[in-house]
């Protein structure tokens, strides 16, 4: 049964992995040391106009979430996120296990808003409860929308006027990179302290790239990584992964055809008179569908129900990716 | 310059990643629950007779050291190891930072026997100190030799006597497989609580393949797998190196090449009138040489400085492995 | 400025304090092993007849909490409580420092309830979430109310059919006992898995005693003490205290007397027209008062304002204890 | 059977227990805030000369050691102590419960050297292992010898050297002061950048003043108190504690009175031709007894029996303070 599940189904495309066995019987540096790795940093450094960023390459979302964070927080401070966060609902306590407690605010179709970390602020003053000290936010939101350069500026001049460091799950950045939003690859390293880009969620079978920019972060983060697990021996492997994304654009090509995928889809349940749970621009569509019709589409393919509307209706989820088949899209919108 | 540091310098073998290749677009189910990795499974517990093992991919050693052990042990509860012990001096105290402290017994020739054992159970008695829980050994160990069948048992048995568990980490155990020890796949079942096969150090661009026998020991790994950042998205990543490796042999080829060519380099030391620092079988060997035959070597070769024997000779330690060049081991023997 | 702050700013019942005097000098085990301690369990274990309890003396609310719940529970498993707990807002989150999530519901009145609990365990089925194990209330709650005996027995059969355990913070037990509901000292032993007595709030210059009832959670627990740093090397310090607030009903006269006396002013603000917060029988209750009525009354006493109500109308907290002055009360009262 | 196990037998010198049933009624600030405390810190700071050291009070060393610990290292970084250390041997591995390992050098009389600080730098340079932030000593050790103002030095100069902090456990800081050791109260604020010293082994029924120089370290202290269960409610307690044993030098008188027990003992045993392990002028002394006499003593007196020297011949500690029976000293020495 064809998957709408989510975008890391297909292991990886093409030509990340006919990069790798290129490779294969080179001698190269251990540990992420590697000749590979550092271009890959350049052509992101590059791509991202910011030379002067710190790269990292880790596995997954979550490892990277649970080392940066737990790099940057004393064992006091706690993390500012929305209810909605990968790291509240997805990472099975991660940061938490690490000490750190997340403080949540009801998010805003998957946003948090710079109210939301003044009412927080205004609650935590003392030492009966814990220090308020960075910010988390997904760009695209777990809910698939997109911040505007304005609320991701207006989220960092909160953070600065408090001291708290402000970072980005990039999980699905590249989605976000590709609407017709106004952020653009070279904001990032003006608005934020530190981010990432997904690779595992755009075609590559592993891989994110921490970018660090604020310059305090930065010391001793390779300890961070190897204490939990998080440094490859072959740092090779995801360093070719990320080179192969960078060169040619394939990393932006890739999320562009993610998002056309799920855009078709989109517009053909609106075209059907379904109503949309949140106004996404990216890869992940939540419309809101009749349970009898939900049912009726279970029987086809594979795809999360997200939540329950009422007794009668319910958002799903529908994520396409890089590697989407656009003929199951079409039988998809054929069966609405 | 040609590296004998380690046996991770190469990214994997061709075999490895050309399976990679092969399933670059197809849906597989993810975090490990795909068909692929269920085959790997199949193929190491038919080869280890393990019929009713758990197996888990990971993604390095560190990783598999900490997030099993942390599964495993209270917070009370502490890990009995030798002092070479890569989680004693490799691992920048991951085992520390999730909680658990570790008793060290000064190593003879890298082992840890069952009196080391017996001597800190005696010095921990009551809740002044921590309870010495889990019992830590390599196979092979850190400085190359390799424990007997008869040596393994003795050191189960003393955990069993004392309610510990008894875990092997098996980073090089492809290299301890294949030397005319007396241990062979067949035994680990019943000869440790849980042990894992090294994927990293013995052609896989990654992956450690944990299998836990003791049926106690077995529940909520996963979750304990996903909160340590160490549950791929892309399970069959892991899976597909693990099923090629363990297909046709190639996972003992390659350690027994590793073999040979260390071998071969020891033979020359020796028959060049050099002392081992050890007696190692395996693909790492420490000679002891005169410091300036040192620095001569370092011009041609990379390689560790293992440690100081007196002011003028020191340990060198020289790694084969898969893809070890095997002209540069007869052209660093021409330079003895 | 005579205080209604809270129950804790006065040291010590007088009984209290001259007993200590009286073993001054006297030689006795160290770390809780002193017959005192021992005498001062078997009364509690008599006066709540639990015969097979494990009785533990600690210093203080936040530190039985984050011991006991830290000695319970693995990494990947978490407490639910509701929003308004001490654990969520009043221990610097000492819980997440310890490596556990708290999962968090709405409070009714300061209470949760069996519907939370089933609400909860419906969201966390497999490990991409946390595993709820524990269950946290308070008896009498943050806001001053108590559970009957069958909303105590509802909530241990829900944590039974899930296999969690029930925990009760029992630091102002003392003055839910003493009212008219239907929760008994020999009740406790039936309707949770351990539960704590608290001194601190109740006439003793510091000390809770924990009580564990469920077999299962007794094992190592000195362990635990040692290493929070919670094992007074004098334990005759809290065994002392304890002995002498169970004997001759002491513990029970002082939460009678608290109660008295919050209640007289409860009246008395009831009878001036104004509603409460809560149904409070306990010694803390929590007016809904004008804002002007509040900054006049800041002139005279000290306490909490608790929560803005609507822009002209908050509501306070009075905390009254076995030390509040009567003619204070009265005083109180007749300026209102 | 009187015991010369511990200096922690008695509960408190009379005029310490006094004090708090004088205080037993009086309103006072919670958390420590009181001005009881404020005093007792006036006092202090007054006689060891740091006007600007901020103080805490705890409750016992153990939690002291953790809580200061645990406040100053991130979780990459490391101890460094004597094998012989109260963290390392009696605190049930509360650092590597917070998450920091410990890095040990073979102790020299109780104490360590700056060349064991050097070479434990020369083995930590890179991410693989932890990074060493802290060494920890203790004044008077773990076996009753005290540092010459000169080994301070030598120890805090190369800490500083390495950027590292330097910390002295004083938990028998007051056997030390009163020696004839060059080491003066006035000192301690130049010669590390924290220490604390100990109430509840010099006549306190608890209490431990932790003493912070290094400004760096002060900030957001109280959130680590609170996170850690070490905060009293009733912070008068130790307060009032500290201020009658820095009053009229109680705390002097009642160390110099117990090394005065010690130190008679210590001159019969050598009288007797009993050598000591180790060459303590404070209130533990540790002769090497004949098994058979160590027998004949046990019958009369309880004490630790500290080490075996040979099969013949153990260690013993014996232990003095400041509520040890002199007739009972005598009465030992009558039968050596």
């Amino acid at each position: 049964m064809y998957s709408f599940k989510d975008d890391y189904s297909e292991l990886g495309h093409e030509r990340v992995l006919t990069n790798l066995l290129k490779i294969s019987n080179k001698q190269l540096d251990g540990y992420g040391m590697d000749i590979i790795s550092a271009q890959a940093k350049e052509l992101i450094k590059n791509i991202f106009c910011m030379p002067n960023a710190d790269i990292h390459f880790l596995s997954g979302g979550t490892q990277t979430n649970l080392v940066f964070i737990n790099s940057v927080l004393s064992s006091i401070e706690a993390v500012i996120a929305a209810d909605s966060s990968h790291i509240c609902v997805s990472e099975c306590g991660a940061i938490e296990h690490n000490g750190h407690k997340i403080l949540t605010a009801l998010n805003k179709s998957g946003k948090l808003l710079p109210s939301d970390i003044e009412a927080i602020c205004a609650e935590h003053i003392n030492e009966h409860r814990v220090k308020p000290k960075l910010v988390f936010v997904s760009q695209s939101t777990e809910l698939g929308t997109v911040y505007t350069k304005k609320e991701l500026e207006n989220l960092f001049e909160t953070c600065k006027k408090h001291c708290f460091y402000f970072y980005i799950d990039g999980a699905r950045i590249g989605t976000a990179l590709v609407t017709d939003n106004d952020v653009k690859p070279e904001d990032f390293s003006a608005l934020c302290d530190a981010f990432y880009i997904g690779g595992t969620k755009n075609g590559s079978p592993l891989g994110e790239a921490l970018c660090i920019i604020n310059q305090n972060l930065k010391n001793d983060f390779r300890y961070y990584l190897k204490q939990h697990g998080a440094m490859l021996a072959k740092g090779s492997l995801t360093g070719s992964c990320f080179k192969t994304l960078f060169e040619d654009n394939l990393y932006f090509d890739l999320a562009r055809y993610a998002n056309k995928m799920s855009q078709k889809l989109a517009k053909a349940f609106t075209n059907n008179g379904y109503k949309m749970f949140t106004n996404s621009p990216t890869n992940q569509i939540f419309p809101i569908l009749p349970n009898k019709k939900i049912e009726e589409l279970q029987k086809f393919y594979k795809f999360h129900v997200w939540e329950k509307i009422d007794d009668n209706n319910s958002v799903i989820r529908l994520v396409c990716s890089w590697a989407t088949d656009e003929n199951e899209v079409d039988r998809l919108i054929a069966v609405l």
